[in-house]
Protein backbone atom coordinates (compact mmCIF):
# COMPACT_ATOMS: atom_id res chain seq x y z
CA UNK A 1 0.00 0.00 0.00
CA UNK A 2 1.32 3.16 -1.07
CA UNK A 3 1.30 6.77 1.52
CA UNK A 4 -0.59 8.53 -1.34
CA UNK A 5 -2.93 5.69 -2.69
CA UNK A 6 -5.10 3.18 -2.06
CA UNK A 7 -7.36 0.30 -3.06
CA UNK A 8 -10.53 0.45 -1.08
CA UNK A 9 -14.24 -1.23 -1.38
CA UNK A 10 -17.18 -2.48 0.76
CA UNK A 11 -19.22 -5.27 0.34
CA UNK A 12 -23.03 -4.88 0.04
CA UNK A 13 -25.26 -8.14 1.13
CA UNK A 14 -27.71 -9.39 2.89
CA UNK A 15 -27.41 -11.06 6.28
CA UNK A 16 -29.61 -13.66 7.51
CA UNK A 17 -30.46 -12.84 11.04
CA UNK A 18 -28.88 -15.15 13.57
CA UNK A 19 -26.91 -17.14 10.92
CA UNK A 20 -23.43 -16.17 11.97
CA UNK A 21 -21.42 -18.99 10.57
CA UNK A 22 -23.49 -18.81 7.32
CA UNK A 23 -23.02 -14.80 7.11
CA UNK A 24 -19.11 -15.81 7.85
CA UNK A 25 -18.84 -18.67 4.56
CA UNK A 26 -20.36 -15.72 2.99
CA UNK A 27 -18.23 -13.33 3.45
CA UNK A 28 -15.39 -15.26 3.11
CA UNK A 29 -16.57 -16.42 0.15
CA UNK A 30 -17.32 -13.28 -1.50
CA UNK A 31 -13.78 -11.34 -0.02
CA UNK A 32 -11.36 -14.06 -0.48
CA UNK A 33 -8.54 -13.49 -3.24
CA UNK A 34 -9.70 -9.56 -3.30
CA UNK A 35 -7.55 -7.12 -4.07
CA UNK A 36 -7.76 -4.30 -1.65
CA UNK A 37 -6.17 -2.23 1.45
CA UNK A 38 -8.98 -1.79 3.09
CA UNK A 39 -12.33 -3.79 2.65
CA UNK A 40 -15.33 -2.46 4.97
CA UNK A 41 -19.22 -4.61 5.80
CA UNK A 42 -21.77 -3.46 7.21
CA UNK A 43 -23.12 -3.15 10.40
CA UNK A 44 -23.87 -6.07 12.89
CA UNK A 45 -22.77 -8.23 9.55
CA UNK A 46 -22.81 -11.44 10.87
CA UNK A 47 -25.66 -11.98 12.85
CA UNK A 48 -27.93 -9.34 11.17
CA UNK A 49 -29.50 -6.31 13.25
CA UNK A 50 -33.17 -6.61 14.55
CA UNK A 51 -32.74 -8.39 18.04
CA UNK A 52 -35.87 -9.05 20.20
CA UNK A 53 -34.58 -8.42 23.13
CA UNK A 54 -31.13 -8.55 25.06
CA UNK A 55 -31.26 -12.24 26.14
CA UNK A 56 -31.50 -12.58 21.98
CA UNK A 57 -28.36 -10.47 21.60
CA UNK A 58 -26.65 -12.12 24.34
CA UNK A 59 -26.83 -15.52 22.81
CA UNK A 60 -25.65 -14.30 19.11
CA UNK A 61 -23.11 -11.66 20.38
CA UNK A 62 -19.54 -12.68 20.34
CA UNK A 63 -16.59 -11.85 22.79
CA UNK A 64 -13.84 -10.67 20.26
CA UNK A 65 -11.15 -12.57 22.21
CA UNK A 66 -12.33 -15.94 21.59
CA UNK A 67 -14.64 -15.01 18.35
CA UNK A 68 -14.73 -17.77 15.86
CA UNK A 69 -15.88 -14.90 13.58
CA UNK A 70 -12.97 -12.64 14.22
CA UNK A 71 -10.28 -15.43 13.98
CA UNK A 72 -11.75 -16.42 10.96
CA UNK A 73 -11.77 -12.93 9.54
CA UNK A 74 -8.36 -12.25 10.62
CA UNK A 75 -7.13 -15.43 8.35
CA UNK A 76 -8.90 -14.10 5.78
CA UNK A 77 -7.18 -10.55 5.72
CA UNK A 78 -3.78 -12.43 6.36
CA UNK A 79 -4.52 -14.96 3.36
CA UNK A 80 -5.17 -11.54 0.77
CA UNK A 81 -3.15 -9.15 2.59
CA UNK A 82 -6.49 -6.66 3.12
CA UNK A 83 -7.71 -4.48 6.24
CA UNK A 84 -11.50 -5.16 7.15
CA UNK A 85 -13.74 -3.30 8.97
CA UNK A 86 -17.38 -4.51 10.28
CA UNK A 87 -19.69 -4.45 12.13
CA UNK A 88 -20.10 -6.97 15.24
CA UNK A 89 -22.24 -7.23 18.15
CA UNK A 90 -19.27 -7.49 20.53
CA UNK A 91 -19.85 -9.18 24.50
CA UNK A 92 -17.70 -7.70 26.74
CA UNK A 93 -17.51 -7.37 30.84
CA UNK A 94 -18.21 -3.84 30.32
CA UNK A 95 -21.96 -5.00 28.28
CA UNK A 96 -22.40 -5.80 25.05
CA UNK A 97 -21.90 -2.91 22.36
CA UNK A 98 -22.87 -2.45 18.72
CA UNK A 99 -19.15 -2.24 17.59
CA UNK A 100 -17.38 -1.49 14.43
CA UNK A 101 -14.00 -3.05 14.19
CA UNK A 102 -10.29 -2.64 12.16
CA UNK A 103 -9.46 -6.03 11.78
CA UNK A 104 -5.99 -7.15 9.80
CA UNK A 105 -3.92 -10.22 9.90
CA UNK A 106 -2.28 -9.62 13.39
CA UNK A 107 -5.68 -9.64 14.80
CA UNK A 108 -7.74 -6.44 16.16
CA UNK A 109 -6.23 -3.04 15.42
CA UNK A 110 -9.10 -0.88 16.69
CA UNK A 111 -12.65 -1.20 18.35
CA UNK A 112 -15.52 1.51 17.83
CA UNK A 113 -18.80 1.34 20.01
CA UNK A 114 -21.51 2.81 18.52
CA UNK A 115 -22.31 6.11 20.61
CA UNK A 116 -25.61 7.03 18.88
CA UNK A 117 -27.59 4.17 19.38
CA UNK A 118 -30.87 4.06 16.57
CA UNK A 119 -34.35 3.71 17.72
CA UNK A 120 -34.04 0.05 19.61
CA UNK A 121 -31.00 -0.20 19.57
CA UNK A 122 -30.80 1.40 23.10
CA UNK A 123 -33.51 -1.34 24.47
CA UNK A 124 -30.55 -4.34 23.99
CA UNK A 125 -27.03 -2.62 23.17
CA UNK A 126 -25.09 -0.70 26.01
CA UNK A 127 -23.98 2.82 24.00
CA UNK A 128 -20.51 3.23 23.11
CA UNK A 129 -18.04 4.32 26.19
CA UNK A 130 -14.95 5.01 24.71
CA UNK A 131 -13.67 7.98 22.65
CA UNK A 132 -13.52 8.14 19.04
CA UNK A 133 -10.26 7.80 17.43
CA UNK A 134 -8.42 7.16 14.44
CA UNK A 135 -6.05 4.64 13.73
CA UNK A 136 -2.96 4.37 11.11
CA UNK A 137 -2.38 2.23 8.61
CA UNK A 138 0.17 2.04 6.03
CA UNK A 139 -0.07 5.41 6.55
CA UNK A 140 -3.81 5.96 6.25
CA UNK A 141 -5.39 7.68 9.55
CA UNK A 142 -8.56 5.22 9.25
CA UNK A 143 -11.77 6.72 11.50
CA UNK A 144 -14.02 4.51 12.56
CA UNK A 145 -18.15 5.40 12.93
CA UNK A 146 -21.50 3.22 12.85
CA UNK A 147 -24.89 3.88 10.57
CA UNK A 148 -26.96 6.40 12.51
CA UNK A 149 -23.68 8.34 13.35
CA UNK A 150 -24.70 9.49 10.35
CA UNK A 151 -27.08 12.28 11.58
CA UNK A 152 -24.33 13.99 14.16
CA UNK A 153 -21.67 16.36 12.62
CA UNK A 154 -19.95 16.05 15.85
CA UNK A 155 -18.61 12.49 14.89
CA UNK A 156 -17.37 13.01 11.26
CA UNK A 157 -15.87 16.33 12.63
CA UNK A 158 -14.39 14.63 15.88
CA UNK A 159 -12.57 11.94 13.40
CA UNK A 160 -11.32 14.63 10.93
CA UNK A 161 -10.05 16.66 13.65
CA UNK A 162 -7.76 13.83 14.65
CA UNK A 163 -6.44 13.61 11.07
CA UNK A 164 -8.76 10.80 9.48
CA UNK A 165 -8.32 10.45 6.07
CA UNK A 166 -11.13 8.13 5.45
CA UNK A 167 -13.95 7.36 7.38
CA UNK A 168 -15.10 4.02 7.44
CA UNK A 169 -18.86 3.47 8.22
CA UNK A 170 -20.66 0.22 8.37
CA UNK A 171 -24.19 0.70 8.22
CA UNK A 172 -27.93 -1.09 8.25
CA UNK A 173 -29.77 1.91 6.98
CA UNK A 174 -33.65 2.07 7.25
CA UNK A 175 -33.75 5.82 6.66
CA UNK A 176 -33.80 7.90 3.28
CA UNK A 177 -31.21 10.50 4.03
CA UNK A 178 -27.24 8.90 5.08
CA UNK A 179 -26.10 8.60 1.74
CA UNK A 180 -26.18 12.71 0.98
CA UNK A 181 -25.38 13.69 4.41
CA UNK A 182 -21.98 11.65 4.19
CA UNK A 183 -21.54 14.09 0.76
CA UNK A 184 -21.68 16.59 3.02
CA UNK A 185 -19.29 15.26 5.66
CA UNK A 186 -16.83 14.64 3.00
CA UNK A 187 -16.94 17.88 2.20
CA UNK A 188 -16.98 20.36 5.64
CA UNK A 189 -14.42 17.61 6.60
CA UNK A 190 -12.54 16.81 3.56
CA UNK A 191 -12.04 13.48 4.05
CA UNK A 192 -12.78 10.19 2.22
CA UNK A 193 -15.84 8.18 3.16
CA UNK A 194 -17.44 4.30 2.78
CA UNK A 195 -20.57 3.62 3.90
CA UNK A 196 -21.17 -0.24 3.49
CA UNK A 197 -24.66 -0.43 3.57
CA UNK A 198 -26.82 -4.48 3.74
CA UNK A 199 -29.49 -4.81 1.62
CA UNK A 200 -32.61 -7.22 2.54
CA UNK A 201 -34.93 -7.38 5.65
CA UNK A 202 -34.77 -8.56 8.81
CA UNK A 203 -38.21 -10.40 9.11
CA UNK A 204 -38.95 -10.78 12.53
CA UNK A 205 -41.70 -11.50 15.59
CA UNK A 206 -41.68 -7.64 16.51
CA UNK A 207 -41.81 -6.64 12.35
CA UNK A 208 -40.05 -6.32 9.75
CA UNK A 209 -36.93 -3.72 9.15
CA UNK A 210 -36.19 -3.10 5.30
CA UNK A 211 -32.29 -1.93 4.29
CA UNK A 212 -31.82 0.40 1.73
CA UNK A 213 -28.39 -0.41 0.39
CA UNK A 214 -26.99 1.90 -2.28
CA UNK A 215 -23.42 1.76 0.03
CA UNK A 216 -21.32 4.82 -1.17
CA UNK A 217 -17.69 5.88 -1.52
CA UNK A 218 -17.35 9.69 -1.00
CA UNK A 219 -14.66 11.74 -1.85
CA UNK A 220 -13.22 15.22 -0.09
CA UNK A 221 -15.08 18.21 -1.87
CA UNK A 222 -18.31 15.72 -1.71
CA UNK A 223 -17.99 13.72 -4.32
CA UNK A 224 -19.74 10.86 -4.80
CA UNK A 225 -17.44 8.03 -6.22
CA UNK A 226 -19.82 5.19 -6.39
CA UNK A 227 -23.38 4.40 -5.32
CA UNK A 228 -24.83 0.54 -5.36
CA UNK A 229 -27.69 -0.40 -5.77
CA UNK A 230 -30.91 -0.15 -3.23
CA UNK A 231 -31.34 -4.37 -3.75
CA UNK A 232 -28.78 -5.84 -4.54
CA UNK A 233 -25.40 -7.65 -3.61
CA UNK A 234 -22.00 -5.97 -4.51
CA UNK A 235 -18.41 -6.02 -4.29
CA UNK A 236 -16.80 -2.76 -5.04
CA UNK A 237 -13.42 -1.37 -5.06
CA UNK A 238 -11.77 1.61 -6.40
CA UNK A 239 -8.75 3.65 -5.48
CA UNK A 240 -8.54 5.99 -3.69
CA UNK A 241 -5.97 9.36 -3.46
CA UNK A 242 -5.11 10.14 -0.29
CA UNK A 243 -3.22 13.91 -1.04
CA UNK A 244 -6.96 15.43 -1.13
CA UNK A 245 -8.01 14.41 2.39
CA UNK A 246 -4.82 16.19 3.72
CA UNK A 247 -5.62 19.35 1.74
CA UNK A 248 -8.40 21.28 3.39
CA UNK A 249 -8.48 24.51 1.18
CA UNK A 250 -11.36 25.37 -0.45
CA UNK A 251 -9.48 28.98 -1.55
CA UNK A 252 -5.75 29.87 -1.35
CA UNK A 253 -6.83 31.17 2.02
CA UNK A 254 -9.23 29.08 2.96
CA UNK A 255 -9.18 26.15 4.81
CA UNK A 256 -12.10 24.07 6.35
CA UNK A 257 -9.95 22.87 9.45
CA UNK A 258 -7.92 25.84 10.32
CA UNK A 259 -11.15 28.73 10.02
CA UNK A 260 -12.66 26.84 12.33
CA UNK A 261 -13.46 29.29 15.64
CA UNK A 262 -13.92 26.57 18.35
CA UNK A 263 -13.99 28.88 21.01
CA UNK A 264 -17.40 30.00 20.06
CA UNK A 265 -18.36 25.84 19.61
CA UNK A 266 -18.45 25.70 23.61
CA UNK A 267 -22.37 24.86 23.52
CA UNK A 268 -21.80 21.57 21.71
CA UNK A 269 -20.14 20.15 24.64
CA UNK A 270 -22.96 21.19 27.36
CA UNK A 271 -24.26 18.49 29.07
CA UNK B 1 -47.97 35.95 12.57
CA UNK B 2 -49.50 32.72 14.29
CA UNK B 3 -47.18 31.20 16.31
CA UNK B 4 -47.07 28.09 14.15
CA UNK B 5 -46.79 28.79 10.62
CA UNK B 6 -44.91 32.31 9.41
CA UNK B 7 -44.66 33.41 6.02
CA UNK B 8 -40.65 34.06 4.97
CA UNK B 9 -38.71 34.53 2.33
CA UNK B 10 -35.75 36.21 0.20
CA UNK B 11 -34.69 38.79 -2.08
CA UNK B 12 -32.64 37.70 -4.43
CA UNK B 13 -30.59 40.46 -6.85
CA UNK B 14 -27.54 41.78 -7.93
CA UNK B 15 -26.04 44.56 -5.65
CA UNK B 16 -24.19 47.53 -7.15
CA UNK B 17 -20.59 47.44 -5.76
CA UNK B 18 -20.33 50.82 -3.80
CA UNK B 19 -23.49 51.94 -4.91
CA UNK B 20 -25.72 51.54 -1.15
CA UNK B 21 -28.17 54.18 -1.90
CA UNK B 22 -28.62 53.02 -5.58
CA UNK B 23 -29.26 49.54 -4.01
CA UNK B 24 -31.42 50.69 -0.70
CA UNK B 25 -33.81 51.79 -3.25
CA UNK B 26 -33.86 49.08 -5.19
CA UNK B 27 -34.18 46.72 -1.78
CA UNK B 28 -37.33 49.30 -0.91
CA UNK B 29 -38.91 49.15 -4.38
CA UNK B 30 -38.89 45.22 -4.07
CA UNK B 31 -40.04 44.98 -1.03
CA UNK B 32 -42.69 47.57 -0.43
CA UNK B 33 -46.16 45.76 -0.40
CA UNK B 34 -45.07 42.51 0.52
CA UNK B 35 -46.98 40.73 2.69
CA UNK B 36 -44.64 38.12 4.80
CA UNK B 37 -43.24 37.63 8.27
CA UNK B 38 -39.53 37.85 7.58
CA UNK B 39 -37.58 38.47 4.71
CA UNK B 40 -33.93 37.44 3.95
CA UNK B 41 -31.51 39.20 2.35
CA UNK B 42 -27.91 38.65 1.02
CA UNK B 43 -24.59 39.37 2.64
CA UNK B 44 -23.26 42.57 2.35
CA UNK B 45 -26.43 43.65 0.06
CA UNK B 46 -25.91 47.16 0.05
CA UNK B 47 -22.28 47.56 -0.40
CA UNK B 48 -21.57 44.42 -2.16
CA UNK B 49 -19.11 42.38 -2.03
CA UNK B 50 -15.38 42.19 -3.24
CA UNK B 51 -13.49 44.69 -1.70
CA UNK B 52 -9.70 46.00 -2.44
CA UNK B 53 -9.15 46.58 0.92
CA UNK B 54 -9.82 47.66 4.20
CA UNK B 55 -9.62 51.54 3.56
CA UNK B 56 -12.37 50.99 0.47
CA UNK B 57 -14.42 48.60 3.08
CA UNK B 58 -14.19 51.79 5.68
CA UNK B 59 -15.68 53.89 3.49
CA UNK B 60 -19.08 52.19 3.19
CA UNK B 61 -19.18 50.43 5.62
CA UNK B 62 -21.67 52.36 8.26
CA UNK B 63 -22.40 52.17 11.57
CA UNK B 64 -25.70 50.78 12.68
CA UNK B 65 -26.92 53.43 15.07
CA UNK B 66 -26.30 56.55 12.84
CA UNK B 67 -26.53 54.84 9.32
CA UNK B 68 -29.45 56.07 7.26
CA UNK B 69 -29.79 52.61 5.68
CA UNK B 70 -30.65 51.34 8.49
CA UNK B 71 -33.05 53.88 9.36
CA UNK B 72 -34.87 53.44 5.99
CA UNK B 73 -35.10 49.39 6.64
CA UNK B 74 -36.69 50.12 10.17
CA UNK B 75 -39.16 52.31 7.90
CA UNK B 76 -39.91 49.29 5.75
CA UNK B 77 -40.11 47.00 8.50
CA UNK B 78 -42.59 49.57 9.89
CA UNK B 79 -44.89 50.39 6.69
CA UNK B 80 -44.99 46.75 6.05
CA UNK B 81 -45.23 45.19 9.21
CA UNK B 82 -42.41 42.65 8.46
CA UNK B 83 -38.90 41.62 9.42
CA UNK B 84 -35.59 41.88 7.89
CA UNK B 85 -32.43 40.12 8.14
CA UNK B 86 -29.64 41.36 5.76
CA UNK B 87 -26.05 41.36 5.36
CA UNK B 88 -24.81 44.77 6.27
CA UNK B 89 -21.08 46.30 6.39
CA UNK B 90 -21.21 46.84 10.25
CA UNK B 91 -18.62 50.04 11.20
CA UNK B 92 -18.25 49.81 15.04
CA UNK B 93 -15.49 51.01 17.59
CA UNK B 94 -14.32 47.27 18.15
CA UNK B 95 -13.53 46.84 14.09
CA UNK B 96 -15.72 46.21 10.62
CA UNK B 97 -17.40 43.35 10.49
CA UNK B 98 -19.20 41.25 8.13
CA UNK B 99 -22.52 41.22 9.56
CA UNK B 100 -26.50 39.99 9.61
CA UNK B 101 -28.80 42.48 11.07
CA UNK B 102 -32.19 41.33 12.11
CA UNK B 103 -34.30 43.83 12.21
CA UNK B 104 -38.08 45.45 12.96
CA UNK B 105 -40.31 48.47 12.59
CA UNK B 106 -38.65 49.04 15.90
CA UNK B 107 -35.16 48.71 15.03
CA UNK B 108 -32.14 46.34 15.14
CA UNK B 109 -33.36 43.46 17.22
CA UNK B 110 -29.82 41.04 16.69
CA UNK B 111 -26.60 41.98 15.30
CA UNK B 112 -24.49 38.40 14.16
CA UNK B 113 -20.87 39.00 13.31
CA UNK B 114 -19.50 36.43 10.73
CA UNK B 115 -17.17 34.21 12.75
CA UNK B 116 -15.78 32.34 9.33
CA UNK B 117 -14.12 35.13 7.00
CA UNK B 118 -14.14 33.50 3.79
CA UNK B 119 -11.14 33.32 1.15
CA UNK B 120 -9.65 37.62 1.16
CA UNK B 121 -12.65 38.77 3.74
CA UNK B 122 -10.04 38.58 6.41
CA UNK B 123 -7.82 41.14 4.91
CA UNK B 124 -9.93 43.74 5.58
CA UNK B 125 -13.07 42.41 7.96
CA UNK B 126 -12.37 42.07 12.20
CA UNK B 127 -13.32 38.25 12.92
CA UNK B 128 -16.86 37.95 14.35
CA UNK B 129 -16.15 38.33 18.42
CA UNK B 130 -19.99 38.09 19.62
CA UNK B 131 -21.08 34.39 20.59
CA UNK B 132 -23.70 32.96 18.14
CA UNK B 133 -27.37 33.18 19.36
CA UNK B 134 -31.17 33.08 18.67
CA UNK B 135 -34.18 35.90 18.35
CA UNK B 136 -37.67 35.22 19.47
CA UNK B 137 -39.75 37.01 17.22
CA UNK B 138 -43.35 36.48 17.38
CA UNK B 139 -42.74 32.94 18.69
CA UNK B 140 -40.30 32.15 16.33
CA UNK B 141 -37.26 31.51 17.45
CA UNK B 142 -34.65 32.73 14.54
CA UNK B 143 -30.65 32.57 13.79
CA UNK B 144 -28.47 34.26 12.22
CA UNK B 145 -25.43 32.62 10.57
CA UNK B 146 -23.64 34.41 6.82
CA UNK B 147 -22.49 32.35 3.78
CA UNK B 148 -19.25 30.31 4.47
CA UNK B 149 -20.51 29.40 8.07
CA UNK B 150 -22.25 26.82 6.00
CA UNK B 151 -19.23 24.56 5.72
CA UNK B 152 -18.74 24.64 9.41
CA UNK B 153 -21.71 22.36 10.97
CA UNK B 154 -20.81 23.74 14.30
CA UNK B 155 -22.73 26.82 13.65
CA UNK B 156 -26.24 25.77 12.81
CA UNK B 157 -25.59 23.06 15.42
CA UNK B 158 -25.39 25.79 17.72
CA UNK B 159 -28.45 27.71 16.76
CA UNK B 160 -30.56 24.52 16.97
CA UNK B 161 -29.21 23.48 20.51
CA UNK B 162 -30.10 27.08 21.26
CA UNK B 163 -33.79 26.35 19.84
CA UNK B 164 -33.92 28.27 16.87
CA UNK B 165 -36.50 27.39 14.46
CA UNK B 166 -35.37 29.02 11.71
CA UNK B 167 -32.00 29.79 10.51
CA UNK B 168 -31.83 33.03 8.09
CA UNK B 169 -28.37 32.77 6.24
CA UNK B 170 -27.65 36.33 3.92
CA UNK B 171 -25.46 35.00 1.48
CA UNK B 172 -22.85 35.68 -1.14
CA UNK B 173 -21.60 32.10 -2.81
CA UNK B 174 -19.58 31.44 -4.95
CA UNK B 175 -18.75 27.65 -4.40
CA UNK B 176 -21.28 25.29 -5.38
CA UNK B 177 -21.43 23.12 -2.28
CA UNK B 178 -23.92 25.68 -0.30
CA UNK B 179 -27.16 24.76 -0.94
CA UNK B 180 -26.80 20.75 -0.98
CA UNK B 181 -25.19 21.13 2.26
CA UNK B 182 -27.94 23.42 3.52
CA UNK B 183 -30.06 20.52 3.43
CA UNK B 184 -27.94 18.27 5.54
CA UNK B 185 -27.96 21.18 8.19
CA UNK B 186 -31.76 20.92 8.18
CA UNK B 187 -31.98 17.16 8.22
CA UNK B 188 -28.95 16.91 11.12
CA UNK B 189 -30.96 19.77 13.01
CA UNK B 190 -34.46 19.67 12.47
CA UNK B 191 -34.76 23.08 11.19
CA UNK B 192 -35.94 25.60 8.28
CA UNK B 193 -33.25 27.64 6.88
CA UNK B 194 -33.33 30.61 4.08
CA UNK B 195 -30.13 31.24 2.72
CA UNK B 196 -30.83 34.43 0.21
CA UNK B 197 -28.00 34.70 -2.28
CA UNK B 198 -27.43 36.98 -4.68
CA UNK B 199 -26.63 37.38 -8.40
CA UNK B 200 -24.60 39.00 -10.80
CA UNK B 201 -20.73 39.98 -10.51
CA UNK B 202 -18.53 42.48 -8.45
CA UNK B 203 -16.06 43.16 -11.49
CA UNK B 204 -13.29 44.98 -9.55
CA UNK B 205 -9.63 46.06 -10.05
CA UNK B 206 -8.36 43.15 -7.93
CA UNK B 207 -10.61 40.57 -10.11
CA UNK B 208 -13.88 39.68 -11.03
CA UNK B 209 -16.15 37.22 -8.49
CA UNK B 210 -19.27 36.01 -9.93
CA UNK B 211 -22.34 34.77 -7.71
CA UNK B 212 -24.29 31.39 -7.87
CA UNK B 213 -28.18 32.33 -6.84
CA UNK B 214 -29.83 29.89 -6.09
CA UNK B 215 -31.31 30.93 -3.28
CA UNK B 216 -33.21 28.00 -1.24
CA UNK B 217 -35.93 27.61 1.37
CA UNK B 218 -35.19 24.32 2.81
CA UNK B 219 -37.03 22.55 5.72
CA UNK B 220 -36.70 19.96 8.50
CA UNK B 221 -36.28 16.03 6.86
CA UNK B 222 -33.80 17.99 4.01
CA UNK B 223 -36.85 19.60 2.30
CA UNK B 224 -36.17 21.54 -0.50
CA UNK B 225 -39.16 23.98 -0.69
CA UNK B 226 -37.65 26.20 -2.97
CA UNK B 227 -34.55 27.26 -4.96
CA UNK B 228 -34.04 30.07 -7.22
CA UNK B 229 -32.32 30.19 -10.43
CA UNK B 230 -28.57 30.62 -10.72
CA UNK B 231 -28.86 34.31 -12.70
CA UNK B 232 -32.41 36.03 -12.06
CA UNK B 233 -33.85 38.29 -9.62
CA UNK B 234 -35.99 36.53 -7.59
CA UNK B 235 -38.76 37.70 -4.49
CA UNK B 236 -39.81 34.47 -3.12
CA UNK B 237 -42.13 33.80 0.00
CA UNK B 238 -43.76 30.61 1.26
CA UNK B 239 -45.45 29.63 4.63
CA UNK B 240 -43.56 27.22 6.63
CA UNK B 241 -45.03 25.07 9.28
CA UNK B 242 -43.40 25.99 12.59
CA UNK B 243 -44.47 22.66 14.20
CA UNK B 244 -41.96 20.72 12.08
CA UNK B 245 -39.17 22.44 13.21
CA UNK B 246 -39.79 21.47 17.17
CA UNK B 247 -40.27 17.91 16.93
CA UNK B 248 -36.42 16.34 16.56
CA UNK B 249 -37.92 12.91 15.87
CA UNK B 250 -36.57 10.49 12.72
CA UNK B 251 -38.40 7.51 14.74
CA UNK B 252 -40.60 7.27 17.82
CA UNK B 253 -37.59 6.39 20.00
CA UNK B 254 -34.56 8.78 18.09
CA UNK B 255 -34.34 12.23 18.94
CA UNK B 256 -31.49 14.36 16.45
CA UNK B 257 -31.12 16.08 19.55
CA UNK B 258 -31.56 14.29 22.80
CA UNK B 259 -29.60 11.55 21.15
CA UNK B 260 -26.22 13.34 21.37
CA UNK B 261 -23.24 12.59 23.45
CA UNK B 262 -21.87 15.91 24.44
CA UNK B 263 -19.24 14.07 26.74
CA UNK B 264 -17.50 12.75 23.45
CA UNK B 265 -17.40 15.79 21.55
CA UNK B 266 -14.74 17.63 23.63
CA UNK B 267 -12.07 17.56 20.64
CA UNK B 268 -14.70 20.26 19.16
CA UNK B 269 -14.06 23.12 21.19
CA UNK B 270 -10.36 22.31 21.47
CA UNK B 271 -8.18 25.47 20.28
Amino acid sequence: MSHSTAKVGFYQFAPEFGAVSTNLSNVIAALDQVDADIIVLPELAFTGYYFQDRDELATLAEEPATSTTVSALIQLCRDNNFHLVTGFAEKTEEGIFNSALLINGEGILQTYRKLHLFNTESEYFDPGNKPLQTCEINGIKVGLMLCYDWAFPEVARTLALQGADLICHPSNLVLPWCQQAMLTRCMENGVFAITANRIGSDIRPRGTLNFTGQSQIAAPKGVQLHRASATTEALFTTTINLSQARDKKVTPLSDLLRDRRPEFYTCLTNK
